[in-house]
């Protein structure tokens, strides 16, 4: 028997995926956004790491398969509407970006009005991979 | 002069729209995930209070108009994609989830194969508000 009713509890978008946010679970911070399907939300759960659906290549992603960067999921979580998940994980190496840094979220927006701009607040701390990404 | 590059510096998908992640500044926890187009950018970076789009009702939606419960941005971050924002926020009297919780994100999947489900790990703590989620 599939078990499928909890992934019908997803709220797919009419393109079949919800975003999906990967927090580290120690540290609590917030490490990237990437996309999921009904596919990479089975194996994620199955697997306990993380695999994501990449809409640019259009197919399964498993986090860190080239890079060696995989997720450890700890917790999967969908908020009120269903439509967006959150999940804890042990980032491997402590590296989640493609670029080679501990998180995708390292531009902040710095500058008062009229000089506003994105700056990076930290460097890679090992080489990007980016096919991981 | 409007300074727009930085809003031009965000990569907006065909609906002109961009994921947002509200975290909590103080407890790192992950409130909700919702969707600014530029104009709701624009308002959160010049208010310093967060300003989504309601993809429901085609419209602005300043958080906590109705309920009290303004989310005061501290930080504004964009990923290596720049398709995605992070927002450090102070939650207003600490409930961000329009169900009353603290957060968005309080079901969790629990149980073994063949039994999975999504359980409510969280009561709200205030009384809900429809019009603001």
């Amino acid at each position: 028997m599939i078990d499928d009713d909890w992934i019908d509890g997803v709220a797919w978008n009419s393109d079949g995926l919800v975003p999906a946010v990967a927090q580290d679970a120690a540290s609590g911070e917030v490490l990237m956004l990437a996309w999921m399907n009904r596919e990479s939300l089975r194996r994620t759960v199955e697997s306990g790491e993380a695999v994501y659906w990449s809409r640019s290549r259009q197919s399964l992603w498993k986090k860190g398969e080239t890079s060696g960067h995989l997720q450890r999921v700890l917790e999967v979580r969908l908020d009120c509407d269903a439509d967006a998940i959150l999940l804890r994980v042990e980032s491997v190496q402590g590296i989640a970006c493609h670029t080679g840094r501990r998180r995708c979220f390292f531009s902040r927006l710095e500058g008062a009005a009229g000089s506003r701009r994105w700056v990076a607040t930290e460097a890679p701390v090992a080489a990007g991979d980016a096919s991981d990404g």
